[in-house]
């Protein structure tokens, strides 16, 4: 309780003059100061290992150095730092790598738009764009997805408490159910194919949809890649764009660049943002087929496409894709995690948890409240670690994708001091 | 002709893998490497006059020295770039002087929200909390307005073209006639209040009234204060709250730090972002009164909250605002633009212009077609400017607030060339 | 007040069993028996004179003796009584008649649709034609327009009590200033004129504009025949339908069959119904140009297409028209009418009263609440008068077409005693 | 080919003056003159066996004599045709016999509306009410529903063709599988209730269900009783009102005056129309539990809410239900269907057809094509036989309620004829 005004304290400033809009300060409640690959600083001294990476804006983790080193070289050459959607060298810069590093070695030909800086802003732009070249307005989104704040992209997020926040109805979605919401044994895609063939079904044909292939906030829900496959086949069968959000998945972080090279689908459409600046800077950018850019000429602009900055880090980043190593590495990680993982669920039964995910993208689904109390217990034991899925039942394990063997077994042991304190505590018989 | 082939060889790396969306970049054909103050360089050494200044995000100007090095530091130290909406010491000195050096002085009282870090984003904000907080529907938005890009602040916003890049119907607004809309002499506030208080209108009583005091994109259109204090009236007798996007004409451009400090009203919120962040990085904030602050937390997020490092060059800006000496520097160039723009028209009256515009958001209108020319014979000059209004019939003279009168002068010397020019092309007969 | 509980108990089949949805029974508290031409029996045996005629069903007066003939002949023949839109003789001599004696005369040209046999079901099917011509959805209506309660005519509907009805926001369709809605001196047609051509107005092109010539509903409010005439023009210039809802105006209610002919446009579409069975039967119709009768077969159907009931009625009711003689009358009655009405707002100046109207759709604009007490107590001395306007504030002379001079003379006899009695009321002194 | 001249010869009036828009009249392609019972004659003297019931709107058959003696007798007695919503005489006597011999003996307790007098009507009140009384917008539907032509109730069909008629978005409902949609072993209010309850389905609380208990347009889908029982309870549990559109399949379609009778649920709102006139006559009436009566006074009104000779027909027809007789009737006649179309169904196990069905309201579902050949070789033998299902993919079978034996066997003798038919034309080797 002392601790707690303690906290109050030395937040003062944000409790006085910030909106109570305000979330993850409640549930790390410390001012951060400085922070370097999976480990952050707060103005007390203590450090925190990072099992959530900027909700995985920061894949290559806090203040990366060849990226620093970049970023503070291009600043004293007074290199353009804001620039609409002019041409600069930096951009320039990232264009061509991006191509040559990332496209064309998956034989990838797409065409690369830069919409405002967040991930909602490329789901808004690849909604507009599938709208226009198709004349439909329906977009088919999935159960538990989540795809942004602004209303485009907010019609097709599952969440009901954030869709009740727009105060106007969603329109122009339907939300048709992700791989195995029917159950494990039910391919959902049949029931999907049914309303979208059905002239009775009272759904009209989808201009387009939009997809994750691992669904984070909506619990960590993996879709098969048959599943993928599936559906990229319904929507050639009846002439549906197919739009991957990688925002949070993409740049690494299920294993591959993108998200999607595991099911060997070719989305028309796909959104990325978060990880894609790589410094945790506001970029995004959304890719389409050449013959899907339809485009007018500023027909969706927004004062921040020409974050230059981030052009100049999120060149850097493209070096770690320039082998297979990197790869490489994050598979051997995310085996760890797995081995770590499974061996909590095994070692706690009265936990009853139940693994999720792939790739540096892991966690446990509880009973629910128990995750919450992990995070919070994380926290006190300077682990940062967020839930997720609608009713924060997930607890997630995100870290860097650069974060080392020390790190990651370091956070795992604070993690399993975490489960064991929640099991106790549930054990313990309730007091009238 | 053979100039346009060396340029198009130059952009090809743009021309081949960016999307035809891009638009700056075709008025401004050429690749931009340095900049510093009110100049930009290219990467054939050619300098630029910035009579543009990233569409009012670098009012500052470009690369601003103390900024930069605060910058600088910031990294070297490793500061937290990225962290979501957690506190941070960077957020909160930012907080901290926004509070002391600019609510405090001019007796406001606003609680600060981060959004996204675009324009877009703090009108989706705005929007949703009064449509929370009054249980209704309707935004009443005004005759070529301009609020942004995503649905929900597209649905606001005038420009035909832009709203038909929705592809869908953009409801729940009501475009109402802007100051000056219905002719000189007559008072567009009867007409709105009619439609607000008679019951057989076909208009429903709007949560709120979202207004620029000056409107930028739509053609430099300035409403005047007895307008703006009769709509804050009106808001307040029929319980609409007042949200002013100042994303565009706040930080300085019309030459206090709020655009509606002129007009004396107090505005329920304000929308803000471009020269927020000071050194044109991605940053917004929302301002609301206390009392509608009736967030959830999280009810409203975004990955890119927290940029950081926008937060230290937004601190470092402030400094600008700590004694009325920058307003009088802006109140004197004003008056200079003032001055050149009328000698123009008057020194030109075959070109019809008509002068528009306060502080340093100026232009003069014209026929159509002219402004274009004046634009892209300037570039051709070294000077940026670039045009306003639907039809782009506005020529815009929006300079750093930090330009000398050297940098004025001498763009208004090449502005001055052009004119002449466009007025020798007009008067050769056409050849047949 | 003893009357008044007579009164319940008499209607307490009603108050027990019917909804609370009823209004007129409320305003009129008998119960009607019997009926023929101007008047009313009830199970007492009062008469009324009929100065409301159906509102506007029942031009030709209640129980027409040709119609009941023909009715009953029909019914003893086993004529078809429903039929769908199956092809039966009644529907037959019915599509004749009206080709022969309405539209040839007119050199009118057009299809003829039979939509569900309610007004509201009409302006359904007008609406969805235009919007399926024309490709685009938005369908500019007016300030104080009335065209129907089902959920696409109520979004062309200005009157917010009815409209907040719906539940859901009602969007498509925007609500433009009638002729006078902004005062005498100004044109409204200019002001809509801007919204449609500018390109920052923030409205899309309209697929139509529907109209009432004279707004019954919304407080007789007569457009002029020049604002008219305007009103057709812009459409042609801009490529806009016009749709013309007759469905209380039409069938000579203001002085001609349609009530659009004293301006001499060309609607594209006409909705009709009310008056339009003859007998007060449900009925309607809706008129196109034959190139606008894009329709797919079935797109638009219903159950009660085939009321051949109201066919024979209607077939019957298009003799009147057969001569100019019909017309005549009406005028002279319009002319007695306006004689009246303007003798009792001279000679009674405190009652501040405007004449509204033409035709046999006249009244008086008073002071709020005073139209409302006229129509109770000229009830209460056996004369049924209903108001109109949102706020109730006219007083509503609309007898059938066919009320002789007697009757007419009789009713404004106790209109006048009314008038009379409302002032006395005013004038006393409140007591407290 | 003569023959076919000859029809329009005979229809040129239709083809010549009447919308494109007209369906059944291209299907039966003669024009009738009269009608009693079971049968049609046309004007060449053809007489017409009715197993369609005017869509459902003759359960009582044409010209019923009973019911015309009374229409006759109230018309000669000038009784009132048309009265809004006043009280009448006519409308009490069916308020009270209605409440006496319907709601009484069931233990129903239902307030009465009288909305316009369609269908569709009914269904745009029903769901306004819902939506004010909680406060929500959504409205679930199911796959394969009808509810009508008007804007609201289109919202809630399912038939891609007439959505698409609307010609904007058709929003604020979301659609459900109905029993049987997944396959016979899902049972899809499981499916359902997971999208309830998730909160991160997308989709909102609904205000209401609504639902036909058999769906007669969607292709004769009979809702199961356990499924009609489980889905009140969702209802239920989740505080969603119940409706029953039994527009087509009340009034002793399916075996009992309403068709939920057989499942024991008591719907919140129950939607009339059709056969609740008795003699085909325009009429309709919304049922509503009394606690739900919150209408305010004239907040969905219209013209034709009154119209008293469907009141006196309406009242008549009461009559049939006064003992048990009636249905037991229909039940005889039910199982007399079955057995003939089981009888075809085996007879010709080519036709691959399956039975559909209860109640007088059954049919044969047939591989596409089939069903439309059929009733068109009925038609030609006198026989009109009318399909159902979105691709007319089933042959219908839906007499009067009080068709006698002989005419019963007399239609299923020419129906067979047809069915041998398709069945030889089927068999031909098709000609190159």
């Amino acid at each position: 309780m002392s601790n707690l005004t303690g906290l109050n304290h030395e937040l003062h400033v944000f409790e006085a003059l910030e909106s109570e809009v305000r979330s993850y300060c409640r549930s790390f409640p410390t001012k951060f100061q400085k922070a370097s690959g999976y480990q952050l600083w707060d103005t007390k001294g203590s450090v925190y290992i990072d099992f959530f990476a900027g909700a995985g804006a920061l894949n290559y983790g806090h203040n990366e150095p060849r990226m620093k080193q970049a970023l503070i070289q291009y600043l004293s050459g007074n290199g353009v730092a804001h620039s609409l959607d002019m041409a600069t060298e930096a951009k320039e810069r990232f264009l061509t790598d991006f191509n040559e590093i990332i496209l064309k070695p998956r034989n990838m030909n797409y065409k690369v738009m830069f919409p405002g800086p967040t991930g909602t802003n490329s789901v808004e732009s690849a909604l507009k764009l599938a709208r226009k070249v198709t004349g439909r307005q329906t977009i088919m989104s999935f159960t538990n997805a989540f795809h942004g704040m602004t209303l485009g992209a907010l019609a097709v997020t599952g969440n009901k408490f954030k869709r009740a926040g727009a105060g106007v109805p969603l329109n122009h979605a339907i939300s048709m159910p992700f791989d195995g919401y029917m159950g494990k044994d039910i391919n959902t895609l049949e029931f999907i194919e049914n309303y979208v063939k059905d002239s009775g079904s009272g759904v009209s044909l989808p201009a387009a949809v939009i997809v994750e292939t691992v669904q984070g906030e909506g619990g960590i829900n993996v879709a098969s890649t048959a599943w993928l496959q599936g559906l990229e086949q319904l929507c050639r069968r009846y002439g549906m764009l197919l739009i991957v959000d990688d925002v949070q998945m993409g740049c690494g972080r299920t294993g591959s660049f993108f998200s999607f090279e595991r099911s060997g689908i070719q989305p028309d459409i796909v959104c990325m943002s978060k990880s894609i600046g790589g410094y945790g800077l506001p970029m995004a950018i959304t890719l389409m087929k050449p013959e899907l850019d339809q485009w007018s000429p500023g027909e969706h602009n927004g004062t921040f496409r020409g974050n230059n900055l981030a052009f100049v880090t999120a060149t850097e980043a493209l070096r770690y894709w320039e082998s297979s190593q990197f790869m490489e590495e994050i598979a051997a990680k995310a085996d760890k995690v797995k081995t770590a993982l499974d061996h909590i669920i095994q070692a706690y039964p009265e936990l009853d948890g139940e693994h999720r995910g792939i790739g540096l993208m892991q966690g446990i689904a509880l009973e629910q409240g128990k995750a919450e109390r992990i995070s919070q217990l994380a926290f006190e034991k300077g682990l940062i670690m967020e839930t997720s899925g609608t009713n924060s039942e997930v607890i997630k394990v995100m870290p860097p994708l650069t974060i080392d063997n020390e790190g990651l077994e370091a956070g795992f042991q604070r993690f399993e001091e975490c489960v064991n304190e929640v099991m106790s505590e549930t054990r313990k018989p309730v007091k009238v």
